[in-house]
């Protein structure tokens, strides 16, 4: 891995575990039951991604990390709240029925089915309580309102749900390549593409800047899920934390099915030489996003 | 029941029927057996008690009624949104495992265990945005980031969901009446208080007037669970739309269990009372709540 993307990963990584566990910790539910549920699936180690992308797309426009950091600290973390919630979700005996994730037990195996239910929806709830809370930070309330609804709306029945019904529903079935593309959209690309939108948002990007960087999130979210359809196929299961090959297994059209391996591959590194080619007019502000799109690419988790 | 209550709740009824329904098509999910899924459970026929109070709350600051149905209009429907999904999960095999709710076959009987978990899912998600659309509506975007925040508080892992979970780990197992009404209070009547707090939000209800308000939601929130329980006992199946006794079937406390009929039955009167005399400083603009807390009181479903 290049040596600028690992420290820089590193560095927000670290930032992000102390924001989670704060947010987490401060929350308090009567329920110790669920609260552990909720900090099982939350703390266990994932990549952080759309936060990062968050806060990348506000350095971007702020041209520094701190601030931008700061700034969307309670919007990064409930991206990864909703974020956590639909994997609890997905994860289900009802849905895809695993019983790992990121290399520990999902949520339903460690604790039970209801409690698993429960943690997500509480960590979905609890992700808009987290963003309202933001309100004393941001001199434009109108603006929270606006990334709110946004977020509402990529994670919800016209965006990551309806992708996670379509997916269901194409299981074991025939789909062309137009199908999948949409199911990803929804599915992964909505609620990669308003992360990105919601830092910039958050940081008072013009509209201009806001159609380079939407453009730049879309692209990205799609080639985030062919790198994963990919790494269904040539993942390590150890790095992963989960089975490799499951998507085969439960019968599911991926890209490499669709298209095979090597023009897969070709897919990924166009939609990323998209990605990098949306950001040409900005200018070292947009260092961590172009690090993050080689990072979507070269990952092997 | 009092002819006045009757126009009143016919009316309301009427009106959110249709707003509603509006929300839902206008929503458009590309996944139309979600939509499918979540329209099955939103047009059901509830009581719309939740928007109902939070309407009523802002026609007592507001003192008109047309008025304040309007401007409740999104936050009304977002209660509603959120109530059931709630119910749909509380249905689902890994919590209640009910087969009926409001005469008709329960989201994962008339659908799938999946499709129903998403349908709630989606419900939630959309009560968010729902709210966030109604930005330019309100003078002060940022009294509609408190309300969102209010509300997802009250719904979330300290509020409803941990009164869920509450409910869940108390299965089979005798508790006391304290915890009994630490449950009640977290899994049905926070979502109500919230509903009058937020109707009284949305109207600018002054402190006092919110203190007062916050009061009497609370009681009838209490109440109205007080009352459930009563219904499980003595209630008709037919008129409820769902089986009678299911609480013994499934050994959950329950105040007439703990209590015995009578005294719940007093104990039901005296919330009501409570929740009245917490409107003594409002004139007529309280006609509504007051007629609601009566309703509470005499329901048979």
């Amino acid at each position: 891995m290049n040596p600028d993307l690992a420290t820089y990963l590193a560095q927000c990584h670290q930032w992000m575990e102390d924001a989670l566990k704060e947010c987490l910790v401060r929350m308090s539910s009567p329920s110790p039951r669920l609260q552990a549920a909720m900090f099982h699936s939350l703390m266990a180690g994932g990549k952080r991604l759309r936060p990062v992308l968050c806060m990348a797309a506000a350095e971007t426009i702020l041209e520094n990390r701190l601030d931008a950091m700061e700034m969307c600290r309670e919007v990064a973390c409930s991206l990864e709240l909703i974020h956590t919630y639909s994997l609890i979700h997905d994860d289900l005996p009802a849905m895809d029925n695993d019983d790992l994730r990121r290399g520990i037990p999902t949520c339903h195996r460690a604790f039970d089915e209801g409690t698993a239910i429960l943690a997500g929806d509480a960590l979905l709830t609890f992700a808009f309580e987290c963003m309202a809370s933001s309100k004393h930070k941001h001199k434009n309330p109108g603006l929270l309102i606006e990334i709110i609804g946004e977020i509402a709306r990529s994670a919800g029945p016209r965006g990551m749900v309806a992708g996670q019904m379509l997916d269901l529903a194409s299981e074991g079935r025939k789909i062309e390549r137009e199908e999948l593309e949409t199911l990803h959209k929804l599915k992964t690309a909505a609620l990669i593409e308003v992360s990105v939108k919601s830092g910039a948002l958050l940081a008072g990007a013009s509209p201009r800047q806001m159609q380079s960087l939407s453009l730049y999130g879309s692209l990205l979210g799609l080639a985030f899920q062919v790198t994963d359809d990919l790494l269904d196929v040539t993942g390590d299961p150890l790095e992963m934390g989960k089975a490799a090959g499951s998507d085969a297994q439960s019968q599911k059209a991926t890209y490499p099915s669709l298209l095979g391996l090597e023009a897969t591959q070709s897919l990924a590194s166009e939609l990323i030489l998209g990605a990098l080619d949306s950001l040409k007019d900005f200018g070292t502000g947009a260092d961590s996003l172009r690090l993050l799109a080689s990072y979507v690419l070269e990952r092997r988790k």
